[in-house]
């Protein structure tokens, strides 16, 4: 497939990767650093290194190879060849490092486990998103992610669900509401909680709410104004009660399907009309993405 | 499956638990918590809930559960029903909690997600070594962990590959010595680099080294005395290749196959006669374990 | 003025109280703690003393109180006799602790601070929330606090603000768009901005624009639809070209009057029709509220 | 009012900026940044923009421009105008950055907040200031801040006394000893508490106790020796019997006035012979110094 | 020796003592905890040991054994059989410890590393202070410590030279002034130099000299009023030069001698009739004080 | 003593200097750094300063004095003329620096703190291993350093032990096994508790166990292969059981003596032909290294 058009990702500020990447270096360096290295290496050993791809995908995560390589204390030079968001084929080289060697494998590791994980990540979303591309005008749906991500690695998954084509629903508990199974099942009445909750959560904030039936969406159709909620979220409907979600909404709410969407599945969601598609497995199961470093003998 | 005999695994300590629980729940929170609980449920109102297994598999975290609930800041009672490295069915309920809505909410997601992640790679690992164990005393070989592993979990998820039946490598760059092909590559004499580490690392570091072909062993068995290393890594080789190397050892050394480790080739590997079967997909690529909160309406 | 009838708050989960008044302890404690206590008091001398409100107000942060001496590491008892949002006249106990008197005195101080903060805070807005509800069904306007926050304060001064009958603008820079003057300065082009974030910020962010005049509101009127922007911020303009753009308007978004916002002038701007009055002297302009510690003798 | 001749003020160092400017940015950054910039701007995009006072006082807090910018990550040149402790008038351009809009307005917000809250600080304290120096050789009191400062803000609020002209009390609890009413409340002796704290405190520690009228007073005169106390605090008495105490001391001991004081009874106070006039008002009651950023189209 | 009368330290605050002790415990934890102990044991294994002095000497620290025993995470009873500053003979049982065997072999050496440390300290001091009890009238200095402390012990080493009967200087940089040698080599007009300083560092803070020679005394006794400097530091001086400085000063200023003192010329340094001797051999040169555990079989 | 040939030590990471230097900082600096530079110089006064040797022996920390420096956020130019491990006689120039003087003065005792206590060690280690050393041919023991290090400074006193010629045992409870006296007290049975052990810690961690007596260890030889464990420590026995020991073990085993070593039974006990000998003095023990800091007038 051609390289994607320039495309503006929602790029996290520097300090989302230091905050992943130097605890991650330290995790890996225990109490002294990586011995190997320490014991057989000058520390004025200059070395060349390559970050190859030793598979085709969607890249994520280069930013975290100078995190890490500066982060490693040395003065080591880091040149890119490729962006986060672009598409690669196998033997691409992504980036160059150019420095002392202690500090290049000391960092090593780590910058290869964030850069596959997030490249794995953005790799899967655009096989979905490419899914519902071929639609063409049959579908507006979008591939969003959930909060079903790594401890720890939220903002850095989500930045890769965006690079690999897909969008991103609420980063936690406090920036957006979602009123779920959960919540309907001990407070009883779905208005009642929405009533409460627009009451105190201010205008800034959008509220969703999760349905498991039809009845439970004409209940809110009847009862709820507009301006009280923003979305609804159809959880394990079919695509025929899609649809018909999508017909009784008519427009007043984004309408999200929810629940064990899969590659076979995916086209006949998108095309029940629903504006988006979320799918935990985009995060919480993922296939490791190969990339590994050449360094120069 | 049965239930396995009891087996002690070296469970991390407590602050390992924390170190990850605490940092996620405050990653979720974000400035305020669960603003959506917070809106409709009033601080003392009494919940109980159930984490429920959606599908068989071998469980491991359950300390996660009331790390999570314990800091969510409420007097939440949490009862075990399952322990770690447990083979569960569908349907099995691994804890109940009981307390308020809340705190039970506030700590939901954390506690699954990490809950679901271990339980994923202990399911991951019970099926290698069930593949081992399988053939009887026609193989001594474990299946082993990498440093692939997820930024900030690598204590967790080493723990995950004991419940699942596997052993554990090394936990980072300081703890052992590796001397990998980048290693070589550099410093060109592969026994001289030897010399180098065994004079300053300590008697109480173990020291492995890679070699991707018999050649390389060779050299190994010529030059080094059996106290200087204690371990040697084949990387890359076939079934074939494995047996001859452990013919030329011959017991001198440990010895770990490595490379491209999978459900299909993991027999022939195991019969070739190492000791060890290292497989960075344990922890890199994972099929998510689907555990779910089932709450009291 | 009678005690209000209960209203839920949005309070902040323990963690940010925590987080604000276990550093705030540190600060005062310094290298040892209180010398004076310590040099004079036995560790077992047990004192009982009580907040008292020195004047009359609402009381906001008496979390802040357990929190503290809970941190100080003594076995303290605290009781309550008032509640956040609570209306109190001069010389009401808000709450009694009884504990070692090392203990109490050493988180004294950074309790009085907290609480006395956050209740002018509250006692502030709610000057304001009166003024608007006098007028009855002519303003459904809600008085909003902004970013003008105190330091490492904001989450604990937000909610003051709703414990004094206001409303919540947006937490931070990634809760929320908000197009600001500064924005428009430098992009050009309102319309193409809107354009630029909604495409990337997802379908569970709220977005607001700032429009000095009421030509550039006419502007988004005629290009934007109503499901790209949810609220408009009238910066700086006459309670009469609030009115206008009232109209302009009409129900099609949110409308948020700001700028110079004073006890005086929010009559006429309440009277305006807007949604929402946001003002930021309400967290960064503050009398202190006169709250002390009685201690038995 | 001229511009005043140099004066050294002790500036806290570096790391006492840092540990408030960089907490503060990641309260405002939350978990991405500003959403708003990064959606609109790209990466390379340069502005020019400035400081400007848009009222005139002392401005204090400079330094955390610098800070703040330096800590958004990008390359932002700032020039600096004004120093702390300079009067400035309304308009006047404090400070001048270039560099990339993204961190521009990502520091924007938290600079703002912190340069006004300390400038507004100064400016009230010069105030204080300006009325004692009125009274020329009549008064050689000082108008002095207190602990009642807003939590984590201790350092910079107390440095922004001196830079509008007043001096520092104690720093906490452990830096120097203050025998307060609730002290003596609960110990009783007076004397007795001041001979046990004087024998573990060690020689680098002063000494202050506090009295609530003339008796108290005679009776630490009548039997504490000199060197056992270096000061006494006069808690809410009347310029009457300020006066009255000045002369019973007669320079043994330096003493402070506390309790009450505001610009209407500064003079009074200040003409008793006192040494010392503290003021909790400084620090926890405050109108906001009003700074904007105004950046070039 | 008899045990000595009761006498109050100053101990820290207990925050103090877990800044030391569970960094310490992570120290040595690493990534998991003793992996001896958790490969060997039962969790409900429970053992009762007993902290046994080795030898004879003044303990100091006993906090930290429950410090280090509760942050081990377990349910771990601790008694107290001695008390800080109390002086024991070789074979006393300090405290006895009932609980997992687990969490406290896992607490084991942290506690008495902590333990050890101080109680060597103290008894160090106590040598000192011992000699110039001896003296009984014939003087009145105190054994005093420096800044010449380990790293991040600071807090607890000031404490234990309390606890062996010696008195503290300054914690550090900030809360009291020290101008030294070079100091006055690079600003050259001590006086001047002290005229800057009372200027601007607040009522509360003392101010302290050092002086290398009879002349740069005569120097600050010509020039200098006493409300301006609080203590002179007499650097290096024989013990003729001493008497010679206490003839010259006479009450005026606090008098404390330092450099090189030991065992054997402290009792001539003592009677020379100085406040203060300090002696950084107190915490920086120390004989380990051997206390060991003995775990019931 | 000539200067040693180059030998190659294994440094600790930057990041371990710096977690030790940055919060030793800190503790000296306080609220607000060192206010007596701050109150006498110019921001811009500029030094030069030498870190001087006052007695002769063996360096160790020359890297402290750079991160010091840095960390006082002043460009100060560090120049190093002696390296770790190198032996200096007295008088000899160790570093000199060129900076700002308050810079200069803030880092000042936390670089000497560190420098000096770190070159104690080395310098004490130095003479436990030349007594080694000049036994020649007679004797392969290294000295080896223990546990019992300064809480929060392992890593460096660790490294500091091998610039004074010695080796490291493990760095704590989880990079390799010791069972020691109290787990078999526990315990009971030795072989057992090994085969436990053994099963759970993979194949990277070494297993050493202290036996108290020769029949412990026969025990040991008649049940253990060797593979099960690496080494054993010989507990407080004469140079004639050591060499018992020896012959017993005939190489199958490392062999450590501990217990009661000091310079005077050194020699025999390296005469036994153990392979290590440790000793807790190396680190609990020290006589503080003088060096001084001596500034340009």
């Amino acid at each position: 497939m051609a390289q994607p058009s320039p495309k503006r990702f929602l790029c996290p500020a520097d300090f989302v990767w230091d905050d992943v990447v130097i605890p991650a270096l330290k995790e890996d360096w225990g109490r002294r650093g990586d011995i190997t290295s320490r014991a057989i290496f000058d520390p004025d050993h200059i070395c060349t290194a390559r970050f190859v791809a030793r598979e085709g995908g969607v890249i994520c995560g280069v930013r975290a190879i100078e995190c890490a390589m500066k982060a490693s204390g040395k003065n080591i030079d880091v040149r890119h060849h490729v962006q986060d968001g672009e598409r690669v084929e196998q033997g691409r080289v992504i980036a160059t490092v150019t420095g002392p060697v202690i500090g290049v494998l000391e960092a090593e590791r780590v910058a290869l486990n964030i850069l596959s994980h997030l490249s794995a990540i953005a790799t899967k979303t655009s096989k979905y998103a490419d899914v519902i591309a071929a639609l063409g005008d049959q579908s507006k749906a979008k591939i969003c992610c959930t909060r079903k991500t790594t401890p720890l690695l939220r903002s850095l998954e989500k930045y890769a669900v965006q690079c690999g084509g897909g969008v991103n629903h609420r980063f936690g508990l406090d920036d957006a509401v979602l009123i779920k199974d959960n919540h309907i099942a001990v407070a009883g009445d779905i208005c009642a909680a929405i009533d409460k909750i627009r009451d105190v959560v201010g205008h800034m904030v959008k509220i969703e709410v999760e349905v498991d039936n039809l009845h439970q969406l004409s209940l809110i159709l009847d009862k709820m104004q507009d301006k009280k909620i923003d979305a609804v979220l159809l959880d394990n409907m079919t695509a025929q009660e899609l649809k018909q979600a999508v017909e009784m909404v008519n427009g007043r709410f984004i309408l999200e399907a929810s629940g064990g969407v899969n590659l076979e599945n995916l086209k006949s969601i998108a095309l029940s009309g629903v504006d988006l598609i979320s799918c935990g497995a985009l995060t919480h199961s993922i296939q490791n993405f190969d990339i590994g470093l050449d360094i120069d003998s």
